[in-house]
């Protein structure tokens, strides 16, 4: 009989103006009242999947063992599977429940890959619904407080094989004539600009770095922390997950660079 | 003795930039430290009652058993009742706490009509106010966690009739030369537009429904989940709340029909 | 042996757009799965300081005992001191975490001032970090965590004199010539404009008050309730914190005056 599990962590696109977050934790503490609920984000933009997987594999590292429920899920009430994904335990995450869009991928990758995964069709555990397009309250939120309850994984819904998981897409680097092509993958609310490459992708490149976008070129200058930058300066840095981000000391790179996720992003040695 | 309750469920208009909300967690967990909250939306439109007491009656059936404390009191201060009002414990909330002012009506009539209700006016049950402003803090999250606690409805103040109560007004819809006029009851994030009818309202009507509203014609499609609508097709389907919502696949209806919460807006059968 | 301590009430400029707040509640259920953490706020201003000590000070009476988190930061990884703060336990909040920059200042003194202090150098209950930008979650939410697991607060650090704590700014009024100098501390998300001023500071004047702010003057008409102003009345009266504020009945005072934090306006007889 598998382990009772006591947290849930929740990410969606619902945003908090109407009460689906509410609603969702409503029906997970009715079936599963000792459970606490950890409110990871629900202000992705709507069916944005890819702003979705990358939060959920920045985070997940930094969760408690137990459930992960992650809706962002623009195909609802069409073929797409709703499914539960099973992880090795090792402290963290242990089950992510899901659309499968590619939205918990890159999480499921990063906590050490799929041991077993089913599709979410057992209706038993279902509430009854009146239409079918509020999948997180009907399927995603019983199946998470379910499996918190003790009920197992197989209970759920018919065993898929976990390599036709729809896999997430995470942009690479790569490296052409001695210069980095990067893409911004988040702006945070503080404007930092994080790429999808780390500090080793430019440990050829010293101090000064010039930063090409669009038919911009500013030198950023590497530091350890924000206000190593003087007043203006743009910094590159590693950031606290270990990725580069561009900052500004006390002020929003992004605005002054005016740049977003996903722009395309070069860095090479400032002449 | 009434037994302990262990959840609040709470809904204001307070907002997340002021510390309002935090505080009134606060209050009922130094008074009942064993009670989970369950914030279900604290972005009602400032002392929007209307819009509070949709989403209370769209949510109630999801709650757990416990109380359901809502504030949305435009009144605050003034002689409007501030009530507890208790209904049949049938699995789900058994008391709300809040105004007298309509909000809490049309969930109460939902969860099966009041059964016993007291004007909160025992004053050992409040806080002590330097002002009389912040009847959440002071009045409504003491009494919410005091019930939870075990303290009886009636000794939080005196008894009043449950027929004294403030009615909801929830807008009716009606038939006209076969046309249906109804209205729109909320616009959620995805833009979806859910109207104050049911399929049982158009059973008359075929595939094709044209949809007036002021000087406006589109002509929508019956479908049974978004996807199934065409691009730019302007869907008519069931919600999940058994209601009937105009919806774009993968776009916001709202913004494209240009249409807002209260409108009124008429379906026949297309030409 | 200190006590376990089962609240973390959590304040930050964290925003709720990214995954930070909810990585640093995932932080502490990890290290002190028993805890409940309060959102207090974290729609701060980015880099506020001023506004998230007004915050606290104005909440700290209303949260339970346990632990206060409070990360508004805009030196982190400078040389500024991340510390944890004791006060004398009065049945509210007995340690205050944050960094020392004047943020936790104004709430400890209200809590009844600091009994012993230390600065978060223990990297045992620090987390491993990829980079030194998110000491909210590497740092602080361990020490908070760790406290209420039951870890001796001399044990995160090397004890400081708490005389050496950063002060708070909070401003203060001053009369001249019978007029009351005072400042906008607050506006509330109604609208209504919280002075730095309390009705003692005004108990020469009478039921009508001259507002005066930059070029502009107003009557305030001096009401306990906002419903006891006429429809368009500036009211003037003593909030649900004790101070003086201008208010509308059902309508925005900041909006209407055109009033922000930190605008000066000067009180006085209306002729």
């Amino acid at each position: 009989m598998p382990p009772r599990r006591d947290t849930v962590s929740f990410l969606s696109d619902y945003g908090l103006a109407d009460e689906f977050v509410g609603v969702v934790r409503g029906v997970i503490r009715t079936i599963a009242p000792h459970v606490a609920v950890i409110d990871l984000c629900h202000e992705i933009e709507p069916h944005d999947v890819g702003a979705g997987a990358l939060l959920l594999a920045r985070s997940v590292q930094y969760l408690p063992s137990g459930v992960v429920l992650a809706v962002v899920d623009p195909g609802v009430g069409t073929t797409r599977r709703a499914v539960a994904v099973e992880v090795e335990d090792t402290g963290g995450p242990t089950t992510f429940v899901g659309p499968d869009n590619g939205l918990l991928a890159p999480a499921v990758a990063m906590a050490g890959g799929a041991t077993r995964a089913v599709s979410l069709t057992n209706e038993t555990y279902h509430l009854p619904a009146p239409g079918p397009t509020f999948a997180g309250r009907d399927v995603f939120a019983p199946a998470a407080a379910h499996l918190c309850a003790g009920v197992d994984l197989d209970d759920l819904g018919e065993s898929i094989d976990s390599l036709s998981l729809q896999p997430g897409i995470l942009p690479l680097t790569r490296v052409e004539n001695g210069k980095l092509i990067a893409q911004v993958l988040w702006v945070d609310r503080f404007g930092n600009v994080q790429l999808n490459a780390g500090p080793e992708d430019i440990s050829t490149l010293g101090e000064r770095v010039a930063v090409r976008y669009r038919e911009e070129v500013r030198t950023a200058i590497r530091v350890t922390t924000y206000d190593d930058a003087g007043p203006g300066d743009v910094a590159l840095l590693v950031d606290s997950y270990g990725l580069l981000s561009l900052a500004l000391a006390r002020g929003s790179a992004a605005e002054t660079l005016r740049l977003h996720a996903g722009d395309a992003v070069t860095l090479e040695e400032a002449t």
